[in-house]
């Protein structure tokens, strides 16, 4: 029998204790576990940029996995823990948002888990991820139904992250979804919504810096120059041949960005 | 049956071929073992952190798990390797008091390793991990007697880096055990032996910074305030609101810190 | 029956999302596969690097194990994959010299990967990790038959990263394979080539900095000094007592250094 697999979003980083602790709550519950850690490396509290990495993950794992993002900023207070069922799959995190591309993209049901009976008790303040997130997706990896974790809810948090809001005639402003290892900037402008720049003149801005080039690929522009691309994601990317855009623009994940089409 | 944990805590870092090389080792012994990483960011040669990070994390993890901690400064002297047995779970690591805060905490038994049919020859002068104690725990995992890897000690490697030194009628020198993610400064000052942090003043010194301030939450002081606060563990800790302490005070892992009850 | 190990070394770096979606691509295909990360901070584009972390790791694994090589700046070019078989084990890797120092070393058999059928479709121009070498890596672990993935061939790629040139009479011209976490540079000088080092004076530079030391410990030399020592590998290694010599001589992986015999 394949072995259930649990996969990890967090921003608690690889140099801490966080991590390991969860993986040895899940493989006391559920011993046959394949922990799959998908990131750790979130910006700190970075709902938008933890829900990118997940819209961009999920679909490549088998049916029944179970995925878990603790991106948390509201830990402690009466935000509900949440499960999502989509894909064929489990999706496990707080009600802050973070599974807004999935609700977006997917047909899917949502329950607010309120079966205390599963946690860890006394239920911490500050490690939710160890005491509700990490028991439930161990019981659920383990066969539990979902119905068991809590009832269906349809009023769970829905955040518009991942799409810009128009602020003038031809100005949308948008944000910075994730920063890559090489510095390119993802930013939520899809080029299903705005198809517009292959064929007019625009300017996407970020921090101090203004594109107004979109190159189909980095053969195609000088060294040092910065342009836009369409990235493998859909979304427009700001990006900096042989140089790292986030240094030469000081952007970070949830940054805003611009985008003016004339 | 349930898969046999091993677990990692090294100061090898991510980016070299150390981790992997102690995997392939553990896995062509014990074929079926599950392999935790805690972490390989352990400042390397800080055995406190090292050990703070063990205490923090060994009890979330089911009973004969084997936990292998190599920050090693002694690799290739004559420090021993070392078994402890303490609640129900193995330990592993060499004898240089980075198991100092299981003994202090549990009823435990020590061993001293000299099983070598059981390591990797040639010995090397510089990667026991490899060659001692991926091996070791492999064998332990796979169900190995403990009794056979050597005999029960009692003159084992024993530290006090959790507890700080009383230098003063009203002073004690303590060090950083760690500092996590967020540049957090984790103190050996424990609240249960300073109690009095919670109602006298108090100087808590860290590099060129001092505190004196113990808030209960972030919410109570203001932004870029540094201030001390409990931490989960249970030790003070030196924390930044919206900042790095570590920064602020230029102090990591090992670092001093100075606390004074007036 | 023990479960078939996947290693993996890329360029990918642990933020984003890409490892995890490779492993998503396995674990649907061969859910008992146990994947091993060797690392994902390999510089990018560093092939020799890649190759030499590679080396050091592979024979501490058990024969069987499928290892994956995603160091890849030709990807969307016509370069091919490859499958090695070597030394009782798998290698899949992009057809660039990145296997070279495990064909320097072990009998091998190489065959481009040819099985279309084998690959997610469409196949992405960016990303053969997933579509490519996680697919044929995860069908070899499940048992299929070598033969399957393609047919043999003898122009596939080698290159001498790890062997310096000799540029004069007394000149050989190397480069920097890697830097360790501590800063350490390793050389592609290998004391069997150079034993020479070791009776006589010579000069080693890298950046801006020459060496012409050999110790044979670091207790031998003064603190700040920069010396060189033979590493565990075999390679001359640049190292600082108490500092980074990368630092010190601003020298990455890639980075020329030159030795001159006297």
């Amino acid at each position: 029998m394949p072995r259930p697999i649990v996969t990890l979003i967090t921003d608690f980083g690889l140099s801490d204790h966080f991590v390991g602790v969860m993986k040895g709550v899940i493989l006391g519950i559920a011993p046959n576990a394949e922990i799959v850690d998908i990131t750790h490396q979130i910006t700190p509290y970075e709902i938008p940029e933890a829900g990118f990495v997940l819209a961009e993950t999920y679909r490549w794992f088998p049916k029944k996995t179970v995925h878990v993002v603790v991106v948390d900023p509201g830990v402690g207070t009466l935000r509900r823990p949440v499960l999502a069922e989509a894909a064929g799959q489990y999706f496990i995190a707080p009600d802050n948002g973070v599974l807004s591309l999935v609700y977006a993209r997917e047909k899917h049901k949502v329950r607010a888990i309120t079966a205390e009976k599963l946690f860890l008790k006394p239920v911490s303040d500050t490690f939710h991820g160890r005491d509700i997130f990490a028991p439930c997706a161990a019981h659920l990896a383990k066969g539990l139904s979902p119905a068991r974790l809590g009832k269906l809810i349809t009023d769970y948090c829905r955040l518009e992250f991942y799409r810009p809001v128009r602020t003038g005639k031809r100005i949308w402003s948008g944000r910075i979804l994730k920063v890559d290892r090489f510095g390119n900037l993802i930013t939520n402008f899809h080029i299903s919504e705005f198809p517009v720049v292959r064929t007019r003149p625009f300017s996407l801005v970020a921090g101090q810096q203004e594109v107004t080039r979109l190159a189909r690929t980095f053969a195609d522009v000088t060294p040092g120059e910065v342009f836009a691309i369409v990235g493998s994601s859909g979304y427009l990317e700001i990006v900096a041949n042989q140089g790292s855009a986030a240094r030469m623009t000081g952007s970070s994940a949830g940054a805003p960005a611009e985008l003016t089409i004339y």
